[in-house]
């Protein structure tokens, strides 16, 4: 089955302890593409602007993206992200954001995705969400990401998108931020039950929770390692991964055992790509990495 | 095989957003030995002052806890811990402590303990840890745990002490401490090369990492419960359950099989303690309270 994103293209410039990456390539949609790419066939829908120095055919040749979604807007630019990690790269400082082409209008779905059947709606305001998912048929796997701004703010379109998707993913802080509750296991049982198949919360360097509505649970550690050189994307990388498997396998949302796989599958991309700055990581990779990843996570963690 | 412990003994009162537990039992040594004491028979080395209200060996009845080594010091006071959790409760607040015997001359080791293989140096100054040690004919199996102020102050003597012993099991910030590295599989390969066999880094509600002298590597997440009520006496409940396991099965320090199993021993047990105020989750807790513990952690984790 193949997979529709929709979420950011953007220039980065990021700074690791291990050095600084200027005006490299980024943006939710792009690092969730490229994950998801392995696993199944991906649908891409994205704006840049006029300025946009990447080609994103380029940047996608040899795998499977249909960049029939990919509108270049005359006289916009491009959004713009300059991010900082220190310590132990949990979380990302914004140093500078310039939305640009974001703040607009979002792109329209072509003709040729408004069957798509799975989706993933990378961060954005969840209007927009909305708006993206309304343009769709019938979609029977849909799953959101969101952020601190939109649960602070935003919370009435965010519970409402909630209402129309099967599942949230969100990071330790925005699932505390969003429900009040400090422990972990009780926030995602609060989050699913606003109407949602299953809320996965991403811990970073500590793995993943994932919470049914029937509280039936995955846990998984993230796979360790010291050679982390840039976490951007790691998350969106995790989304792809995980949506990549389920389309893959033509998964419902209440099939735990393919959800666990899921899991699994997210936390081995996400272990790769945070080895390398922006994408360099995937220039040689193929499945087959993913799958060693699988088999040496698996190992780890089996007793 | 048996296993010795040595550790506190003390006098708690601690205040979780559950309630305030005043007065209660709680030490190293006693949380160890009780966990312990579900799967291999434990020899007990710590010392009370003539105020103690409990008595151990009520506090341990039909229990397998040899208390030869319990001493009760006249004209000494019993060690005192004041203690509080906010939030997800990862933290202790240490609100008030009183050494008492704790800051005088450790308790002898009795002869019938001499022999002991099996060895746990539950956390106090890494000289006392030494001379305790220096007491035993032959051990085979040691670990010690720690914190951060012997990390801080007493450096000198812990790295003497981990050239002498098999293992130390140590919190995140510890190991973050101890080396300077943010990153928790660079620090605990730094670690585990003074002399060890492996290091354990203790995650709180995120689980735990051991790696080996081979950089082999096993991790767990912790058991996902939003029932934790009192986290006190997490942490010797985990090395309790891991050394009584690997006591039990008679397990060398380079087993990497029994390793993954120990892990998860502490892992089921330590979900259990935090579960009720001091030892009070043990009151009505079978061997099979563990094993079903152990086979949901199974299920969670599995892919």
């Amino acid at each position: 089955m193949s997979l529709l994103v929709t979420g950011s293209i953007g220039i980065d410039t990021v700074t690791t302890p291990f050095g600084t990456s200027e005006n490299c390539i980024g943006g939710s949609a792009v690092y969730f593409s490229m994950a998801a790419s392995f696993l199944t066939p991906v649908r891409f829908l994205g704006v840049v602007g006029d300025d946009c120095p990447f080609d994103l055919h380029e940047v996608f040749q040899g795998r499977d993206v249909d960049l029939a979604g990919l509108e270049v807007r005359k006289g916009s630019k491009t959004f713009r992200w300059c991010g900082s990690y220190a310590g132990a790269m949990n979380d990302a400082n914004t140093d500078a954001v310039e939305l640009n082409v974001l703040a607009e209008a979002p792109p329209a779905v072509p003709d040729a995705f408004q069957d798509s059947q799975y989706v993933f709606l990378a961060n954005t305001h969840p209007a927009l969400q909305m708006q993206l998912l309304e343009q769709l048929k019938s979609p029977r796997f849909v799953v959101a990401d969101t952020m601190n701004l939109w649960i602070e703010n935003e919370r009435d379109a965010l519970v409402a998108l909630l209402g129309k998707i099967d599942a949230l993913v969100l990071n330790e802080g925005e699932a505390r931020m969003f429900t009040g509750q400090e422990n972990l296991v009780a926030a995602a049982k609060e989050i699913v039950k606003l109407g949602l198949e299953f809320v996965v919360v991403k811990k970073g360097e500590h793995g993943t929770l994932l919470i049914t509505k029937d509280n039936q649970c995955c846990v998984l550690p993230a796979y360790p390692t010291d050679a982390v050189k840039d976490p951007t994307g790691a998350g969106d990388s995790f989304a792809g991964g995980m949506m990549g498997y389920l389309a893959s396998v033509n998964a419902q949302p209440n099939d735990i055992d393919q959800l666990r796989k899921a899991l699994a599958h997210g936390t081995a991309v996400a272990s790769l790509v945070i080895e390398d700055f922006s994408l360099n990581r995937w220039s040689n990779a193929a499945r087959a990495d993913i799958d060693n990843r699988l088999a040496e996570l698996k190992n780890i963690i089996q007793f």
